[in-house]
């Protein structure tokens, strides 16, 4: 992120402070949070693609495209712990874009928001220099067990889904041009088709031991910096514990890349990132390895002070937004 | 709007067919509409701005175009007869943009949602090739008092606030280059800073007498062709009641323009069209005249049959979709 977007996030976020009716989270979590009646709340959240900056039409098929559209709005929702329901797209076209092409996106975009009950309800669309899709989705859950990123405690174990860094793998691959062996089609997946993970987050938030959560998009080394900022704690990663796949790990030797800084600093795992008070995070993890088939990883632990701290090789370095730009 | 674009909207709608619990009104209207609870519904609207398409910052002062982002969307609102409550905010930034550039268009933005009691309650900042803005903004209503474009009936008034055509007579103004003359300050504030009619869309649909409701933002032409088209039935403009305002008119002739074309075709007037049961829109004009201080003209009548027709120098023609393409 730029100097000039820091300033214009920091600048909408200071307009918006004053307390107002009917809010319960503005500008600063993966949505904001609107109260809906006593108990519920309402999910809002959006999210702008841009050709050339979050995907590259020359190795991105449309309707996994569609698909991720979809998927990383829907992720936002995840991480609050929320059921998605509504969608609106709005769509920049331009002439890189053939009807055909169109239709393929639409085909995944809506595939996709099927697949987890949400109806496409609006949009707009305009012509434009290129291809920019920006998607607005709604959500809903009870108000009590929404996961703010602002809720750790000290102590809390930090817990992470998944394996980190394929997606950023994937990318590589992608960039690189040549032929990708069949061994690394899970990564070209993470990357081209990722997963938003909101049965994980319905059901950790419902089990009512998950304190702050939010959905990996920009890195650990920022994702989970962000939760330490907004809790007003530091946090203790262990590097022995990172998840990463075999995949990543040739992938990486392939490229002659460090597998460790994808999963560091690579962005859009869309993974699930979440603190859990001390002593229940195995046992929550269990009851999700054999409900929901999901893997999940103890990563550290989270402590007093400031900043995000990585612990290899018995020496502690401070990472704390050291994280993915969005820039092919 | 390109055939490509046409196809798009089609592919949206049809894949928007199936009925949906929650959910009043989908694609199709100026909002989608969505149940809150038993009197309330909620309204969401969501439109995109892309700079060389929908504003030039040769000549759009960006506090002027920050107000003016808001100001389309709260138009929306207002084309339903509802109350604006909270806005999100998506910018595409690039380096046209200037951090000084970027707080004068948060400036306008925030001024005109505080100005309608509207908070700014979430957003995203990318980088790309053209600064483009796509707001989301969250309403409030009755159900019951919701104007729907479907709703027009046999026999209706046809009836629309303001003036026409001097949002494009005041684009115009801007694409000659040359110094605008005083008299036409107007025309150009028509176009950098449209006024969404929020108090008289709201008084309009409390009223009980308006059926179909929407807002000028394609012209005329368009616009009431969309009002027939949904509600299977056709109308008639008397050409002699078009509200051409006398600055539109001079700026015609110093532009050897048509200013009824500007009236007919013209977009962006951001006026609100309406049908109201026979024989009871001069009454409420007459209130609106004095509450809100706002001019109403009657211009024709909904009928049986399809297609908008001109009746102008004792001929009849057929303008349906003569509208306005959103090419600077």
């Amino acid at each position: 992120m730029s100097s000039s977007e820091l300033a214009f996030i920091k600048g909408v976020a200071s307009l918006a402070a004053a307390p107002v009716p009917g809010l319960v989270m503005g500008i600063g979590d993966d949505c904001a949070v609107l109260r809906k009646n006593e108990e519920q709340v309402l999910l809002v959240t959006t999210d702008t693609l841009v050709s050339g900056v979050h995907f590259d039409l020359k190795w991105h098929p449309l309707h996994l495209l569609g698909r991720k559209a979809a998927a990383v709005n829907l992720s936002d929702i995840a991480a609050m712990g929320g059921r998605p329901t509504f969608a609106l797209l709005s769509a920049a076209l331009s002439s890189d874009l053939s009807e055909q092409g169109l239709q393929e996106f639409m085909n995944g975009f809506v595939e996709m928001l099927q697949e987890h009950g949400v109806a496409l309800i609006g949009g707009d669309t305009v012509t434009a220099p290129c291809p920019t899709f920006t998607i607005t989705l709604l959500g809903e859950m009870a108000g009590a067990e929404v996961c703010y990123r602002a809720a750790a405690r000290q102590g809390d174990e930090v817990w992470v889904s998944g394996f980190l860094g394929e997606a950023a793998a994937g990318l590589a691959l992608c960039q690189k041009g040549a032929a990708v062996p069949a061994e690394f089609a899970g990564l070209l997946q993470a990357h081209l088709n990722p997963q938003p993970r909101l049965a994980l987050g319905r059901f950790l938030a419902a089990s009512g031991h998950v304190h702050a959560m939010m959905d990996l998009s920009d890195g650990l080394a920022t994702d989970l910096a962000h939760i330490c900022t907004a809790s007003g704690l530091a946090a203790e990663v262990d590097g022995r514990n990172l998840p990463l796949s075999a995949a990543t790990q040739r992938a990486g030797e392939s490229l002659s890349h460090d597998a460790r800084q994808w999963a560091l600093s690579g962005g859009e795992d869309y993974e699930l990132l979440y603190t859990v008070a001390p002593g229940r995070g195995e046992a929550l993890a269990r009851q999700v390895r054999e409900e929901l088939h999901l893997q999940l990883s103890c990563l550290g632990r989270m402590t007093g002070g400031q900043g995000l701290f990585l612990r290899e090789d018995g020496k502690k370095r401070l990472i704390s937004y050291q994280g993915y730009e969005h820039h092919l």
